[in-house]
């Protein structure tokens, strides 16, 4: 067994502290690596509070990891003791399903294994990257562009192949208006990513004091959301719409800035239904439409297109001991744009 | 000026009643039809009774037209005296927009000409089908198939293009698991066109006696919606669901039965908003979406292909003076499948 130091969650309610475990050895197919920098997601929060249910403590989140291998199984072809590798939200699937077989893992119907919080191969609960090593199946190991700046890179895992997957599945392209709801972590991603395809891109924010920042990441417009008149002047104009907002919101209003035959995708889980007229979708044969981060094959050509495109988030990089500190700025939405553990700090 | 014979509501409480007025003459680019027969939608209801909002009165509804021309302007060359036609929802659009550039009039930008309630060229209140005759621009004039009984055509001219459009528009096809949420109108044509292109068709319905008629008309197989069992052995299984019912009821159900990448699309327009968590979209990146008729070009090849294929409505045909019972039948869903007015009665 592999010794391991993390923060955990011991349940719903307590700070997360220290705790010490064991990963399995590595296996012929595994990848060791020493995880260098783990991105914190609002989903890290919402599993280690119970607030989806089924937590099982001790919890050790984190699935936004970058890291170098450390050691190799006698299989391992893709990667190699040194590389410089990434770890997203699984680390693992059944590889026979129909889902499976089209690279949408993610979507595997026996259940994809969640990197933390997850049941492992050996029936062993998942444990994330919040930690100062992980072991991880080959398949699910990512290579990472070396000439990015490794922090910015972590949240690539998770709010980057969020954004991407759903931007590339509705094709969006040179000449399109594109909207992105919500400038937090997800959004920004999506505002990098939809200005590097080429797209008009127009940001819907509350937040006033954001404008700057999305223009300088690429916004060509920013629309107060709260303003009706500002809101009409887009009514039938988009191509696509992301919307990355997890806070309950008027989703039908966005529905009318569709053109005909548009879309609007969600990446953010509400914990409430939405209210949606079918009018709304009937007149301009729209459609309302979700995505969950993405497939690895797709999730490593995400990886290489930041590495050409030098796209990465905007980060605030934190050491471990202040992780309880971040999540409470998280729920605040104070945080440009995400914040990463400086995984060293465990040492 | 062209005298007309039609039935109308007077306001939105009244019974209809018979109703005089002048068409405008037939101009060059008109077509001018003695109505045979004419379906009686939903929406006829609804706008009547001014449900929708805007009714003008008195008001003529109809827009399932099936007719002969009597007379066409110097210009029409689509049309002649004699030849069998239809006329749909609309009656004009701008012809100049996006939309009608691509043969979507029903979404054109400057608002299509509905058949009644609608806005004319002439800058009159349109006035629908319940009529012995009606005049309308030759591009909205429909060529009906000489082998099919005209009675049972009528309602194809908007339930059965209704459902054609988003069959086509999805690609519905050989192998296919296509779910048609509710039996009536719209169900039963979304039943026969859905097994025409192959698919496996199941009907979902609440009614236990309708079972027999959907296998009849090519459904494969029929669950009872109430039934949790039956619904979740369907769990994940469909390629598309087109969801036809008008009154308020669970979607949400419905997208649980879809396959990854799936769509359901609503047809029906409910009174009230449906919930919608963004889960039930977010895993399997689902679709909700909603469909309006068809363009007139599609709306032409749906027709042609219903001839070839020998595809119409189950109708029950009534004189005009049945209407207002007829009304309180379609409300009690006590229909099988569309009433279709013999407009000889009229005479």
């Amino acid at each position: 067994m592999i010794k391991a130091i993390s923060y955990a969650g011991y349940d719903a309610k307590s700070p997360l502290s220290s705790y010490e475990f064991n990963r399995r050895n590595v296996g012929d197919n595994d990848v060791h690596l020493e995880v260098q920098y783990c991105g914190v997601c609002h989903s890290d929060i919402h599993t280690v509070r119970n607030e989806w249910g089924g937590a099982q403590y001790p919890l050790v989140p984190g699935h936004e990891i970058v890291g170098i291998v450390k050691n190799i199984g006698a299989n391992v072809k893709r990667h190699k003791i040194g590389d410089i590798v990434g770890v997203g939200c699984m680390v693992g699937s059944c590889g026979h399903c129909e889902c499976c077989h089209i690279h949408l893992e993610q979507f595997c119907e026996n259940g994809c294994t969640l990197t933390y919080n997850g049941i492992d191969e050996d029936g062993s609960v998942t444990k994330g990257g919040y930690s100062d090593n992980i072991v991880v199946n080959e398949k699910f190991v990512l290579k990472v562009p070396t000439n990015l700046q490794l922090p910015n890179v972590a949240p690539l895992l998770c709010a980057g192949i969020t954004t991407y997957s759903p931007l590339k599945h509705w094709k969006v392209g040179k000449g399109h208006k594109v909207g992105v709801i919500g400038l937090g972590g997800l959004g920004h991603m999506a505002v990098k990513l939809a200005n590097s395809f080429g797209a008009n891109v127009v940001v819907f924010t509350t937040s006033t004091h954001k404008k700057e920042d999305a223009l300088k990441m690429g916004a060509h417009e920013v629309v107060l959301s709260r303003n009706a008149d500002e809101m009409e002047d887009h009514a039938n104009s988009f191509d696509f719409i992301i919307d990355t907002v997890s806070a309950p919101h008027d989703v039908a209003a966005y529905m009318a800035l569709l053109k005909h035959d548009a879309t609007l995708c969600m990446v953010g889980a509400s914990p409430t239904p939405h209210q949606i007229a079918s009018s709304s979708l009937i007149f301009g044969r729209k459609s309302l439409s979700g995505s969950l981060i993405g497939g690895i094959a797709e999730t490593q050509e995400m990886l290489d297109f930041c590495g050409k495109h030098n796209i990465t988030c905007d980060v605030e990089v934190i050491p471990i001991q202040k992780i309880n500190e971040a999540y409470e700025r998280i729920l605040k939405s104070d945080v440009k744009y995400r914040f990463v553990i400086d995984m060293n700090s465990l040492k």
